[in-house]
């Protein structure tokens, strides 16, 4: 767990003393690999032939996570929790694969998993000058229009009409670059094996983002071709038999979400401030609510389990940052390395002409961000309408609208580009609960009241005379949305089906609408465009200070992070080792949730080799987004999953340090050992050559 | 609501621009009223006769709030939210007096209050050469022990042995000034009249600390003697026919529970950073299972009301408080009036040599406090056994304990004054809802582990291997403590029949306290006392440049604050009317919590004056604990009851602010019609000379 990718709240400089990262340090993207110093950290040079079978060997799951194919036959190695969404849309109140695992025996016993879609990145092209040129000499509204035309356009002509095909405009070192990505695209993806909840996610909240830890959090998916087919996958990596000894190289691919490491201190301040309190707070009332929630019975657990597990996971992602930024020796060492560079950009008259008022440009625009936040959060943002029905006619209205303009103006989600995807989400049968999303629903109508008093005129068009709690039982029961076939015949009708629709939750968005788009294009023109702007600006010079030695922040794209197997020492002198084994998960079971093991580990006890390493943690630079990486050797080998961090590395959105930040996985001999011994799985176990 | 008193974090420079505060600022105490500037404010000196019988007609109700003697015969007026505890207590699942209110037409009909101690201040005594002269040339632990010995004298001799008499030592000016404050003490205290939940917390959370406002926040009590009968209250306030009109003059007598104003910067970004971050976090997801647990029927609504309610304020409490430490023009504001005062203080060696480092050494002690904070909250406090059982086992622990050493070694709450106190709570029958403490209690133990982690020994010793909710489950099941006469025969038996004890909560309780102890003992000897010491440097230094112009931090002990009748006006322009009125309410009745209005005022909405004013509000300086203080005329005479402040006087803990601060009272025209023409409540209507 851990490390599926965050919503974050905004995007540091690390290391910027002078140039060179930190040993082990970076998110490096695939095109600007750093082979001479990676050789000197690892003693291996990677080449081109490595890294390109290593680019199309890794893919990534659209859904905020990473993964790769570990057979010629399309077979995908990711998290659990990477799945979890699906295995709780293929469970029921009479089959719950959460709680009982799921094995396919054969190809045939696969299940599809509605909701998801696997990216394989074929090719990457520099964009830069196109979308400069089309955004020069132009701030605020007009900039981030440009812009967004720029970008849409080069979306469109790479994708081609082609629905299998998606391409993505990245923007990189803040505006200093724009790559165009291109990503052969599968939407048939099929569930061949899941652990148990209680393995996959061992020790649950309390040992998320810790160590010694035992989980095997791993799960294999299979892509199909459009004939139903599974597709060939002449790039793959092999499992390794002999897994990794303390000291080796370690190589991950993966797609990390987002970091902040090159934001100004203007920027974290309001980061610690203002996002990182009210997520919490928001987030820890909802967290009681959901746990309680639970508590009504078994059913209402299986039905929130899943839920609560990715909130659990935020929360404890934005402790650790809110610890971070709270630090005042953390935040003095930011504060000296922003002093330094603007120091640097001082002492060149030509850099200094670029930046100009580049940092109190960004120090305005957070005040702007401030100001506008709330209101963002709660109508553009998912609070005040938490519920899967409320996100389904947010979709179908904005659908609507915006299919009616041409693709250059559109919101960049709705461009023609993603509309692959969004179908799929439409068409996706996975279970609604009513009960589930009255409880979440009524939360977040009483936020929006608490938030902006009973008096607002938002707050009085939403609820009327209504008790929040009345308004979501109305909405909710009232909605037909929950119907796939529904939704489908409200996105054919278009904007003349939506006006017309009398469904509670399509008439609540449409009302909430003009509000709610008026708030996202304040925060574009007013924080968004300007900030980018300015940042493009430091990043320029940053350039021709550093030159690409340095990494972009994290894009959700494909990176790759190079380090060593190697437990750290804690502040109070405690050594970590780098393993743990399967002796010591039987140690730590307690029989009681989060700590009791699933039947089958406790049935194969007496079978299994108790020294067999289960995780282990290594010094890769990694982040949300990068669940389900691969951990490899310099062959290319998997030796391990990743699918954490440790405590330490919750900083890591801004800074890297080598010294305890680690990355945590599953061992390769775990997981094969778990695959033979415990489950049985020797179709599976065969094609990945144990 | 809103102004019940909060366990304060810790202790503000404000209004130092030299010598004089703010007009109308100001929580005097009764030794030390400014006739003079009250005359120059309001028009009207008080004389010693008119302070007199203000004090004596003063009562503090031990709980946290303030009321005062409106009758001959021992009626005591406060809110309902200060009584809300009794009716919760006196309530089940046949008669829920929360919901329908309490009238009792006769003196025979009225029931008691077994929890409530109601304090009517007799004398004030200058006791600080007696415990500076014990305390001299002492630090640290030292200083610690002998100041508390000092205290412990000083309250037995001043109490001695009288089970009716109570004597505090208050620390006044942070160490500055301490003063023995001797009250006559109630126990016997009975419920009069309390209305419906519904409309003394009308609008509920989200109108709380909110203005327009309509909440009938009142109760009647009655103060009974040892042989049952009323006893007579010569001082009183008379209700005032006419009310007051807008810019009249309003006093405001009542026992503010704390503030920091004198607190220095370090201080502040430690309740900023460490202590309101924790404290909202933390409660949010507490109010988040409290909120679902209600949902699970109207008994459990009926069960966990009051303490919801209790904990919505105290998190809006803390959220304008950390908001104002967050406001980096407020919090710029201190910091210059600290910088001024030091100033100041530079200027003149003789009160250099005074202060010397106490500023860093009051930053150094904070530093302590961060490390101590999570274990001193969740050990000593009560976060990790949120349960009235546990609380009860700790109470009964520590008084065996204590109760074997000489007074003056003896930790303050069981020093022998306290002794009355102890037994009366021991006593009271209310209640306990085992459901509602295994909630309480689950999420407490949850919280625990989640804070030190599952392999902490503490954590062990609590859980074994038992979840969170196993083990709340096992101590509320198995504990007989929930019975007083249980209860009341182990504090009989000492020591000996603790130890003995196999009641899970006793054996929890033993086990926890030696580690509860240890951090309670760091945190007095490391944290308190070298502030205190500190700040005692600090306050002599503000006593030579401002004498006792100024007055002290606020510390339960009754005050009196001066004003006008006044709105305000919003920094968006708004202007908010002082009064509201009958009107008002049946306009923002929408008939769903938490503005549904009780059957009462339903069926007697035609026989209403609707002119009739409501509520109100004034300039007085007030906080959390004036809760039930009477607004009173330059006449004494009562125009009002004080409930809440407005959204703005959230800040009042570190200042005041005269342009918008506001209180908040129910108007005496509004409560005189309630009584007669809502509840028929003739006798008492008579005995108001209504």
């Amino acid at each position: 767990m851990g490390l599926k990718g965050i919503a974050a709240a905004s995007a540091a400089i690390v290391a910027l003393s002078v140039g060179s990262a930190q040993a082990d340090e970076g998110m490096w993207t695939l095109d600007n690999v750093p082979a001479d110093a990676i050789q000197k950290a690892v003693g291996f040079k990677p080449d081109q032939a490595w890294i390109d079978n290593v680019r199309l060997s890794s893919v990534r799951l659209a859904g905020g996570c990473s993964g790769s194919f570990v057979s010629p036959n399309g077979l995908v190695m990711t998290n659990h929790h990477c799945v979890s969404d699906c295995v709780a849309e293929l469970s029921s109140a009479k089959e719950d694969l959460m709680k009982d695992g799921f094995l396919a025996r054969t190809q045939a016993e696969e299940r599809r998993c509605a909701g998801m879609e696997i990216n394989q990145l074929v090719q990457i092209t520099d964009v830069t000058e196109t979308i400069k040129k089309a955004t020069a000499n132009k701030a605020g509204a007009a900039f981030a229009d440009a812009r967004r035309a720029a970008i849409a356009t080069a979306e469109k002509e790479c994708a081609g009409g082609d629905a299998t095909t998606r391409c993505d405009v990245v923007t990189l070192y803040q505006g200093g670059k724009y790559h165009l990505y291109k990503y052969k695209r599968y939407q048939d993806v099929r569930l061949a094996f899941a652990p148990e909840f209680d393995v996959a996610a061992f020790g649950g909240d309390p040992d998320n983002f810790n160590f010694p830890r035992y989980c095997l959090d791993m799960s294999l998916l299979r892509v199909y071709d459009a004939a139903g087919k599974p597709i060939g996958s002449p790039n793959h990596f092999k499992w390794s038999k002999v897994g990794a000894k303390e000291g080796e190289a370690v190589f991950v691919t993966g797609h990390p979400g987002s970091t902040s490491r090159l934001d100004t201190m203007a920027q974290l301040e309001t980061a610690r401030d203002v996002f990182a309190p009210s997520y919490l707070i928001h987030n820890a009332e909802k967290r009681g609510r959901l746990i309680e929630f639970m508590n009504r019975g078994p059913e209402e657990r299986r039905m929130a389990l899943d839920k609560l597990t990715g909130l659990e996971n935020g929360i404890k992602v934005w402790k650790g940052r809110h610890q971070a930024l709270l630090d005042p020796e953390f935040m003095s060492k930011k504060r000296s390395e922003e002093g330094d560079l603007r120091g640097a950009i001082a002492g060149k008259p030509e850099l200094k002409a670029i930046v100009g008022d580049a940092y109190e440009q960004i120090a305005a625009a957070e005040q702007k961000y401030t100001v506008l936040f709330p209101k963002y959060a709660f109508l553009e943002g998912r609070r005040a309408f938490d519920s899967d029905l409320a996100n389904f006619a947010r979709l179908l209205v904005r659908a609507a609208e915006e299919s009616a303009k041409p693709n250059e103006q559109r919101l960049r989600e709705f461009g023609e580009a993603r509309l692959p995807a969004l179908k799929q989400r439409l068409a996706n049968p996975a279970p609604i609960y009513p009960e589930l999303e009255i409880a979440t629903l009524s939360f977040g109508l009483t936020k929006l009241r608490e938030q902006f008093g009973p008096d607002h005129a938002i707050v009085k068009a939403v609820l009327g005379k209504r008790s929040p709690e009345q308004a979501a039982e109305e909405l909710v029961k009232g909605s037909k949305l929950g119907d796939p076939a529904v939704r489908q015949k409200l996105f054919e009708g278009g904007k003349a089906a939506v006006q017309a629709s009398d469904d509670p939750m399509i008439k609540l968005m449409l009302a909430v609408d003009p509000e709610a788009r008026a708030v996202r294009k304040a925060m574009e023109e007013q924080v968004e465009a300007p900030v980018e702007a300015a940042q493009a600006k430091i990043a320029q010079a940053r350039f021709a200070l550093l030159g690409d030695s340095v990494y972009p922040d994290a894009t959700f794209t494909l990176r790759l992070s190079y380090g060593q197997v190697k437990g750290w020492t804690e502040p109070d002198g405690t050594e970590v080792k780098p393993f743990t084994y399967y002796s010591g998960i039987y140690e730590r079971a307690t029989g009681n949730d989060p700590f009791d093991l699933p039947p089958s580990f406790i049935k194969a006890k007496d079978k299994l080799d108790m020294s067999v390493p289960f995780n282990a943690v290594s010094t890769n630079d990694i982040i949300g987004g990068n669940s389900g990486s691969p951990a490899l050797n310099s062959k290319a080998e998997v030796i391990g999953l990743i699918f954490d961090g440790n405590i330490h590395s919750l900083s890591g959105d801004y800074g890297y340090d080598g010294r305890r930040n680690r990355s945590v996985w599953v061992d390769v001999r775990g997981m094969a050992q778990a695959l033979k011994t415990v489950y049985g799985a020797e179709a599976l176990a065969k094609e990945l050559g144990l």
